[in-house]
């Protein structure tokens, strides 16, 4: 069962595990710092796709592939699956994952979609709802660009706070299991908007999402950030990480020890011209589901916090002159 | 805790109650046979706002509001809100649930959103996850049109196939409750693809998911069409509905007795010149939020089934020639 914790947390009694996951990156993310921890790496835009948009779909069934793969599971043993992506009417996940035959869920939580269905998934289990149950996330750069900016011919300048969508995918395979890499507690997040309209800075109008979220965490857990071996947030990049440095230093909140952010750890920005670093859906996705879960596999980390944080506007929501709406979501990950 | 039945279903046992509902509706729904039900008729397609997309967040914030009051709560006691709607990125949801503070996670069913936003809201109270839930989906013809076929000013002709986008929101609020009308079982569905590509035929497209998942509850539950007052499907149309018949038929399954479709209840097809009925994540949760809680106040109806399909197709999938893949979930709703 689910359990209560203070005004906004929810705690896994059985601690669902994550007994497998997948990653697959891109060309370019393959020449940042985390090549050697992605399962796959596709070299190929199209990844033998006719369009970006079919590529994305097959990156999320090659993630899921991997996740099934290293958990020892057939498709048709899995209950269900929380999938989302960036592309309008979610066309990443449907296309994606329709060939596996495995009851659907589609999510949309913009790049916290990660956190969002990795806490369905878990939920699932917990419940009893599922036996085993799925999440999967992506993002292309290439299709991300011509839907969301300009058509890539086009080549458009970017500004200096902007960020690079990762072109990836994430998957991981939820099981109920004695011992494991499990999912201890969740914060769902609430919708924030402080006033940030600008499109090229969406770090800035997420990190008050982020922010928000970890305080309710941490005081509805009567915890602290040392309690964590590591706080890692999704895509808030280079302004959107100092952004939210600030906003809980207001409060008297320090992470600057314990947090990374997975838009700053999947590139090398000295060299790799991704501004202030990379975004998506599948930035966060493909971060967890390599880096972050080797660590735990090595030993580095035992309890961490992941919290992916979301921009929940359009194109036609900023054309209209909206501010940019933003949440988070918090998982609570560690060694059981 | 949630109980699985069979391959594909989730028994609830303490069977959630649906304490409030609400549903708005537009000028268009209001001249059709429903109008006495609905909550809110909102006689402008701008609902007070600059733009149609802003129009239809006012109509989530709307039905929420109805619900909430119905049941007897206020918005802060409410532990999440599963909410989503057709509009690219869900800015529908997200724009119109943002004022009320409520841990919010986005759901894409396209339109089968209602009937998953149902099950999953159904699903954090009976988990625990949350004491009280809600769900909220709405679709509004002129946001949709512009963003799915063409601007209104241009004065498309449309097929005899095609479907009227509904104008309108629907709203539940989940409690632990004794008595009630409750949800009691759940099938999620599985993607569907038959081949039809033809986007001005969703009817076709989505009938065989509905016959795919109302074979699977009625085998994992051993249950027959009988044994419920109602089955009803979200938003086939008259096309689709007949191809539901023929498809289930061929199994040795008749449900012409108990069937009937939002699509084909909320307009009068020979006046209303909406070809072969309603559509939109709309339908389906402003026909359930009135004339269907309606019946089971008033014990017409006692024990049915609510089953939302979904087109998980875009534009961009479409102009890149792909098949239509579709989804249904159901659920089982009845008074305990």
């Amino acid at each position: 069962m689910l359990k209560r914790t203070g005004a906004y947390t929810i705690e896994f009694e059985n601690q669902p595990v994550i007994a497998g996951w997948g990653s697959v990156a891109g060309k370019k993310e393959a020449e940042g710092p985390l090549k050697k921890y992605f399962d796959k790496i596709i070299y190929d835009s199209y990844d033998g796709c006719d369009t970006f948009e079919q590529a994305e779909s097959m990156f999320q069934g090659e993630a899921l592939e991997k996740a099934l793969e290293r958990s020892k599971t057939h498709a048709n043993e899995v209950d269900c699956v929380f999938a989302g992506d960036l592309l309008n009417q979610c066309i990443g996940s449907s296309f994606g994952l329709m060939k596996f035959g495995i009851p659907y869920l589609g999510q949309y939580g913009a790049c916290s979609t990660m956190a969002q269905s990795l806490i369905m998934a878990a939920a699932a289990v917990e419940s009893g709802g599922a036996e085993i149950s799925a999440c999967v996330t992506s993002s292309h750069f290439a299709s991300a660009e011509r839907q969301y900016r300009f058509p890539l011919e086009y080549g458009g300048v970017r500004t200096p706070t902007a960020q690079w969508t990762v072109t990836g995918a994430g998957s991981c395979i939820l099981k109920s299991l004695k011992k494991g890499i499990c999912v201890a507690r969740a914060t769902v997040g609430r919708i924030v908007d402080l006033g940030v309209s600008d499109a090229n800075n969406m770090g800035a109008a997420m990190a008050p999402a982020a922010a928000q979220t970890l305080e309710c965490y941490l005081e509805d857990t009567k915890t602290s950030p040392e309690d964590y071996d590591m706080i890692i947030t999704g895509d808030l990049g280079e302004v959107g990480s100092k952004s939210l440095y600030d906003l809980l230093e207001r409060d008297g909140i320090n992470i600057r020890k314990q947090h990374n952010d997975c838009g700053l750890m999947i590139f090398e920005r000295s060299n790799q011209d991704v501004h202030s670093g990379g975004s998506g859906c599948g930035c966060a996705a493909s971060v967890l589901c390599s880096k972050i879960m080797d660590d735990f596999q090595n030993g580095i980390v035992q309890n961490i916090l992941f919290m992916a944080t979301g921009a929940l506007m359009s194109p036609t929501s900023s054309g209209q002159g909206a501010n940019i709406p933003s949440i988070a979501h918090l998982v609570n990950i560690k060694i059981k």
